[in-house]
C-alpha cells in the first residue's frame, strides 16, 4: 500500500536511505527549489523517480494540512524489520545491544521525537507495540526529521513476549518509571546490553510490562509541575545511557 | 496590561503561584468541571476571583484557537524579576547558582518546554533576551504546563551584559554548542555556580554570546540526522548538569 511522506528533510532522508519503493515526487508549484528540496530532486532523478508539479493545495491534501514545505512523496510501506533480524544486526555491530521499546505511545510527535533522539545516540533498533499504539506513519517520519528512514524498527503484537525474547539474549530491560523503588540512572550500570522501555503518555508502563523489566529507573524531579513529557524524559534517559556507555560510535568533529 | 492565560493546568498553576493579579476566570459552557478545573474553580473562589461561564467560541477566541481545554483566565502581567533579585535569591537558597539563559529563541513551544524542564531540575532562574526573542506569553505558560508561573524569569535587553554581570558573581557560563572545541558534558565540572546558555533554533549561539561563554559543551551525535531540537538538547544538558551536581533538592518518593 502506498502512502505520502511529506516535508523536505523527511523526503530527502527517505531517498537517501533508499529502503522504500518510490512512486512519485510531488512538488508544489512555486516551491523554492533550494537546500533539502534541491538535493531531493537530484536524488529522485538519479533513482529514476518521476517528479510532478502540482498546485499547493494538492500537497496540502496529501499531507493532511501538516507542514509539508511544498513536497510530498508517494512511497511504498515503511520497511519494518523482525526482532530476530534486529538482534542479529546488533551482534554484527560489535557493540552491546542498545535498544528502545515503546509501549502504546499515541502521539506521533512524541514517537517521532523519540526516534530522532534514538538515531542521535545510535540506538540499534526500536520495538513498537502494535494495536492502539502508533506505527511509523508519515507524521512520525516527519516528526523524526526523517531519521526513522535509516533505522531498524520492529512492530510486535505483544511487547512482553518481545521483552522475554530479549531477556533470553541477555539484554537487560530497564523501564523508565516513577515510584519509590525506581533508581536514579547514575545508580544503575547502563553500560551493558540494554533495552530502555517507555510507557504511554499519561499512563506510563502497563503492569505486566513493568513487571517484566529487570529494573526501573526514574528521572528525579524537584519542581512544582511534577511530570515531564514522555519524549523529553525518554531523550534524557537515552542520552544518560549513551554517556554511561562512553559515547560509543561518536567521532568528534574535526578541528 | 491584562492577558488571557488558557488551559487547565496553566490556569491552576498560575492561581497556586498567586503572583499575578487575577481579573476573571472564564469557563466554557459545558466544560467538565473535574480535575485541574475543579481545583482552579475552588482556588478562584477562595481568592475572590469572579467566574463567568461563556460560550466555548469565546474561549476559542481568547486562546487564539490553541488547546484551552475550556478555560481561560484574564490576568495581569507576568511577574518578571530583575537579575540582581535573582542572584540574591540564589544566595538565599544555599546552593551554588544554577541558571538558564535563552538567547533569542523564537518558538513558544520550545521556550515553554525548556522552562518546564528547568523547573523539574530546580533551576534557580531563567534569563531571556528581549527583542526578537519570545517572552513569557500565554502560549509559553501553556507549553510549560504552568511551571513558569512558579519560576524566577528575568528579561534583559542585552544578554551579553547579563552574562558579564553573572561572571562578576563567579557564575560559570557554559554554552551549549557544536563544533570541534566544544567538550562533552562528562569532561566538564558542572557542579559549580553555573549558567547554561542556549542559542536560537537553527542559528545557535550568536558570536558575541559564544565568545562570552567560559566554556562550550556539545551533545555528541552519531545518527544520520545530525541535529537535535533545541528544547530536546537543552533538556538533556539540564539533566546531565543536575545529575553532575548530585540531584540537589530531590527527595525520593516515599515507599
Amino acid at each position: 500500500m502506498a502512502e505520502y511522506l511529506y516535508g523536505r528533510w523527511p523526503v530527502l532522508e527517505s531517498l537517501r536511505a533508499g529502503r522504500r519503493t518510490f512512486q512519485q515526487l510531488l512538488v508544489a508549484e512555486g516551491a523554492d527549489e533550494k537546500g533539502a528540496l534541491e538535493s531531493a530532486l537530484a536524488l529522485a532523478q538519479e533513482r529514476g523517480v518521476s517528479v510532478r508539479y502540482v498546485p499547493r493545495r494538492v500537497v496540502d491534501d496529501l499531507a493532511r494540512n501538516a507542514n509539508h514545505q511544498g513536497v510530498a512523496m508517494r512511497a511504498g510501506d515503511y520497511p519494518y524489520v523482525g526482532l530476530d533480524a534486529m538482534l542479529r544486526a546488533c551482534q554484527e555491530r560489535g557493540e552491546p545491544p542498545f535498544l528502545l521499546m515503546l509501549d502504546l505511545l499515541k502521539d506521533p510527535q512524541n514517537v517521532g521525537a523519540l526516534l530522532r533522539v534514538a538515531d542521535s545516540v545510535g540506538v540499534h533498533g526500536v520495538v513498537l507495540q502494535e494495536r492502539r499504539g502508533v506505527g511509523v506513519t508519515p507524521a512520525v517520519v516527519s516528526a523524526s526529521s526523517g531519521a526513522v528512514e535509516h533505522m531498524s524498527v520492529a512492530v510486535v503484537t505483544n511487547l512482553v513476549t518481545a521483552m522475554r525474547r530479549l531477556k533470553e539474549e541477555n539484554v537487560w530491560l530497564v523501564g523508565l518509571d516513577i515510584g519509590p523503588d525506581a533508581l536514579t540512572p547514575d545508580r544503575v550500570d547502563l553500560n551493558r546490553p540494554l533495552a530502555l522501555v517507555l510507557g504511554s503518555e499519561g499512563e506510563g508502563l502497563r503492569r505486566l510490562v513493568r513487571d517484566t523489566c529487570d529494573l526501573r529507573v526514574t528521572l528525579p524531579m524537584r519542581g512544582h509541575v511534577q511530570s515531564l513529557n514522555v519524549a523529553t524524559a525518554g531523550a534524557v534517559a537515552l542520552y544518560i545511557a549513551w554517556q554511561a556507555r562512553g559515547w560509543p560510535g561518536w567521532r568528534p568533529p574535526e578541528a
